[in-house]
């Protein structure tokens, strides 16, 4: 195989286990996959594989026209659906879904996750917005990918890269960064942000989002030309 | 001993420990057990053990007429609630109970566990039933089976093979399986989506369960003869 | 030193460290103290010191007189408590005091933890009263023995041997047993009902006490002399 | 490099490290310094780096002037909080930011934590105060000076050494102490309260601060000249 492709595999394979590492997989929940764009190559977790066997010779290659490259397990179930978003959003590189505790309540009831503070503004450009419910003829026709299409369509009209997350209603959360472990690390803030706006809605059910003018400042202290958190290079 | 009893017991002291593995268990509450069906042998849990000191070879056998086979430690005060199940349901080889700490609250709270999400829905087909109150008379007369008898007569009308749990009012939740481990990892799953459900339902009171072609949708593709999740052979 | 005495230290330091064991503990919190009931000597853990550092031979004596046995460290500043606690339970042999979360969470908020399910009803017969407020006349003369003797009156018509714990308004909770590590053993239990005790309240605000009939099944299976949960000797 | 910046790098680093061990920090958030008044001297976490990675090496030296010391990483992006603090209050040594979950969530609830038992007592003289939301001035000009005149002008008539703790209305926590680690260690038992006093006000919407005598009790049992806790010496 491809020198490409077996790193491929390995990153993805390692962005996986960075979900158990941070507590957001119960059983076999949760997927992660990467992309090679040049050759349009996605690597992917297999589906229904227990975490604790899981190694990277494990993780499934698959073309942009959804054909297994090699022999190997069956994908992730949810594989259209990161197909989708390869698809719509170019410019990702990696995409993460999880069934973490406080992400999927919130999914679970139906609500964007509100910027009630800074710790939010650090990551996210704003609340993370909820899909509607989707359709019985998506559920019915192709359901994995009319998950793909729900994520897009609350998308319209709203930049998928200063805003990497969402929350499918009455499902759990998915992500995506510039590859695999950015998708991934997505998924563990989100998780961070899903848990302290959890406490604070608790604490003030009329709680409202933090003012526009601190959100910028964080969100760009962190993200853009201007940025002047971290040490350059790295993110 | 026959090699078979013998490998049961392992089976089941395994299941036992993974109800501490993931944290269901405080002191020496919970119980696994698991049943050879062609000798009608029962394996379960001693009575009071801690599960520091529990050993494969401390599982105790018992027949379906409550004998105690060889010599050993007590059963689980619990026995006679499994053997209720294992007669009733004849199509389980496992059944786990604990008192883990979200499923209890619900069951205190003398609700069934609301389907809120897919999480659930990939798991069980519909929201996790709660038996009535047992009554004055079955606790005087034989509580532990009163119990089993209370479970059974929550599933009349339903079928035990797509919802493998229940909820005991005022006690706590019981699962069951094809075998121990089977039943042990439904009670690691029913504690998960029991805590996103509270969550959940903390977030929006009046929140509702998931549209049933939604449920549908994500039970059988996990279960059931057109499931396409996982790798075939393996659940 | 007295072989005894030397064995009750060590036996009151590994009770002590039970609490750390099972996350009781945020920095200095907690104390368990065991008795010599023959000597009438009381091994305690010293004040403020650093579990992690902590060794059975830090472990306080002292006598009813509440003169320090040997040269050592200061003990507790809880002392007097456990002091007024076995003068007036000549039954017990241990007592402990922890912050734990949940128990400090209700005694914050000055209410009994209610007795909701059979878990707690295995444990403590009833619901766990709360103290009243401490009195400012005994917050200035004599604090630590004050808050002792409104443990022992909040006792007053009560059994302190079928209710090992208590917590204290506005403070947390104490409990007892039959020695240091039995009382330990039920400060985890208490923490466990308060979570569950917690999560159902909030499920059910008006949620009310289980039957009496109930209570008392689960509570006589396993004390007493009917009980037959367990294997007999080991309770 | 002078021995005495060289340990407190170290000083530095370990506080830092308390952070991670004691579960408050997710990502790269949080910052702790410590400064040697002498020199004016700070040692602080550089910006954006991964914690597993860090090393003592990394911790950032800086003047009051701003200028780094020697080659190095960017200081923390909170920096200049930290250095207003420690102009103001002119008797710590160190200083101590995170965005642990329950304090957080009482800041972005924009509510001081209330003092509702001894635990609290024990710590803080009183309930944590909460800072004002920043001015949209200060957002544009000097955001994280502001954070650090905000929290300045909330202790304005206050004594900075019997409340160790602010919050800062949606954003988080700081702490200070005698030095670095004590610092960190006060910001590890506000998470503590915070949590606490979270539990409480769910169980009690109405609850109110504990009564002074009770609150000077036990804040003045561990602290000033008639402190009576602990070993003399150590604090």
């Amino acid at each position: 195989m491809d020198t490409k492709l077996k790193s491929l595999k390995e990153e993805v394979y390692r962005a996986n286990m960075m979900l158990v590492e941070h507590g957001l997989v119960t059983g076999t929940f949760g997927n992660v996959s990467g992309i090679d764009r040049k050759s349009g190559t996605i690597a992917i977790k297999p589906s229904g594989v227990d975490y604790k066997r899981l190694s990277s010779s494990d993780i499934v290659l698959i073309g942009m026209d959804e054909n297994i490259i090699g022999s190997g397990l069956n994908p992730s179930s949810d594989t259209r659906t990161h197909l989708e978003l390869y698809k719509a959003f170019q410019g990702i590189g990696g995409v993460a879904h999880t069934h973490s505790r406080f992400a999927t309540a919130w999914s679970q009831a139906k609500r964007p996750i509100p910027c009630f503070g800074t710790t939010h503004a650090d990551c996210f450009r704003g609340e993370i917005p909820c899909t509607g419910i989707i359709s019985d003829e998506d559920i019915k026709k192709d359901y994995e990918a009319g998950t793909g299409r729900l994520i897009i369509d609350t998308f319209k009209g709203r930049d998928y890269q200063d805003m990497k997350a969402v929350i499918v209603a009455c499902h759990g959360p998915f992500s995506w960064g510039d590859d695999a472990k950015d998708a991934a690390g997505t998924s563990v803030l989100l998780e961070e942000i899903a848990h302290s706006a959890f406490l604070s809605r608790l604490l003030d059910p009329s709680l409202d989002n933090i003012k526009k003018s601190l959100l910028e400042k964080h969100y760009l202290r962190k993200h853009g030309k201007d940025a002047y958190y971290g040490q350059g290079k790295e993110k």
